[in-house]
């Protein structure tokens, strides 16, 4: 079972919780300073460091994988793009749960992130924190006294920790009071952004917020912050949500069902229409206007129907990929 | 029962079958130059012959209908829309299965119009012939040794007769061959018209096919050449929606399942939309793509959603009606 398998606490409006620890090793370059030998010693190092778990990971070469099952990783949000498009040797060691991705040699040598369905930053925290120590029994980190742990790009010296969530807002996009959320949550030293990450609009209401400072808050200060935050946003969202549900306008209802009727019955469905109707069906769901349809299924939906996870390795043309994505999507109804 | 509620014969694609006689009385001028009191004579004579099948009919005068209960017969394709803007008395007399409309004072004294579903210009022939014979009885008609019967319009004079079907040809018109058709029927003959009649689009694919000779044939002679003409339209019908059947295209199938699924779950759905989706979904039965529904309740339909009939003789936001029309269409799937 992965985690978009799983059900999670509130995932009536969060999808996810991820945490991300960049670590760097002492006696190394960063990595756009590595050579081959180098990159490719730290990869062992972090391999080797990980021999308790090792059975529950497995370890991917990036430069091994095709372009296609490099991009089905990047779908999944296990890897970035950046880990991809590398010379030196990269890897990516992946939790067979596909809860725990450790890239190594991307922007910094370690970068752990860990997984979690629906709220729950205090569990993807306590995962990232077991995997971190674990590494830190056998490799020596590099750790300045007064700034903490040092990270190739300065945003991310000190904890090396970014928090973040993907929440589903239709309320309060309907609202138009999306702009007035991202204003708010700079102040509170938050980033939203759209889907798909940094520059991507918010297809389907989906919106990642994160944590943009690193320096001089204890990691738990800034799980416990961040958490507040993501409290008074569901607040607002789910007040709003209330006022929707107390008179669902027909045009509303309209496009509910209308997404309900083309999940259950299109021949063809392309992924930019997918996220907006299941944007539609979960708010439909919430709204008591359809049937319950585990919100867990509907998350698996949006990681497995991504062009390179529906090619399954392959090659497919869009029109290919329109169809299998449709009939992978009638299979949540039966 | 009504007469779209009933099977016919190649109802896959003969929506319904029609006649129409037209007839005056002689004694008395053509409609446009009746006085009041000549035109409730007239009305009362109509009604009088009728005696022996009074019991199946009502006497509808127009001018005491409200203009959506007027509509409401306009749609039915009961009445004309010329019967209802007249300063002259003019009334319908409309058999309970609604196969039969007899209008009073229209551009003739008398047009005895009969509907039967699908495919059946016999019967619809003897079923106006019998009403024909009927009133005859009774009523001496306008008639001419060498021309026939007279009417207001020559086009009509001779044996006043019009036969008409309403056909379905949606692989036709996705062959783009429907230019073609209309040429060929001219030279048989016949007029080709979009589903409210002249100047009307082909909303869903939906034709009006009939005769345009009225002079110088027999009653039975233009039945039988319009049967002939109508065969070899089927024909035509029927090989393209073959070649259809022996590969779907996806795009096709795609649209035939949106359709559908939009019947199922919509929440409002307006008249043109639905004739497009009762169109789709038509062809999605015939070509096995989707579970059959009886065509009778998807011409039930056509009937029942329009918006006087929709009103119930009330008056309703075309809002409103979009909501009761996606209600009433969901019920055929139950």
């Amino acid at each position: 079972m992965t985690w978009y398998q799983t059900d999670g606490k509130k995932n009536d409006m969060i999808i996810s919780t991820r945490v991300r620890l960049a670590r760097n090793i002492s006696g190394f370059p960063f990595s756009a300073k590595l050579s081959r030998e180098e990159g490719e010693k730290i990869i062992d190092l972090v391999w080797e460091a990980l021999a308790p778990v090792q059975k529950d990971f497995t370890l991917y070469r990036i430069q091994k994988l095709s372009p296609v099952r490099q991009q089905a990783l990047i779908e999944k949000h296990l890897i970035s793009p950046d880990l991809t498009d590398a010379r030196a040797p990269r890897a990516a060691i992946i939790h067979k749960d596909e809860t725990i991705s450790i890239m190594v040699n991307e922007e910094d040598h370690i970068r752990i992130q860990c997984l979690a369905p629906g709220l729950a930053p205090d569990a993807a925290w306590d995962m990232a924190n077991k995997i971190d120590d674990l590494i830190g029994e056998t490799i020596s980190y590099a750790f300045h006294e007064k700034f903490g742990f040092l990270t190739s790009c300065p945003t991310n010296t000190g904890t090396g920790l970014r928090v973040s969530a993907m929440i589903h807002l239709p309320a309060i996009s309907v609202s138009g009071g999306i702009s007035g959320l991202l204003a708010q949550a700079a102040k509170s030293g938050m980033a939203v952004r759209g889907l798909y990450g940094e520059g991507s609009d918010a297809q389907g209401n989906f919106y990642q917020i994160s944590n943009q400072t690193t320096l001089g808050l204890s990691e738990e200060e800034i799980i416990e912050r961040f958490g507040r935050v993501l409290a008074s946003i569901m607040e607002v969202e789910a007040s709003l949500r209330k006022k929707i549900a107390d008179a669902v306008p027909d045009r509303l209802t309209d496009r509910i069902m209308r997404a309900y009727g083309a999940m259950r019955y299109a021949h063809m469905i392309s992924g930019k229409e997918l996220i907006n109707y299941i944007s539609d069906v979960r708010l439909g769901i919430y709204l008591g206007i359809i049937e319950p349809i585990p919100f867990e299924k509907l998350t698996a939906l949006m990681v497995t129907t991504m062009p390179a996870n529906i090619s399954g390795g392959g090659s497919m043309s869009a029109e290919e990929r329109d169809i299998k994505r449709a009939s992978i999507v009638k299979k949540i109804f039966k």
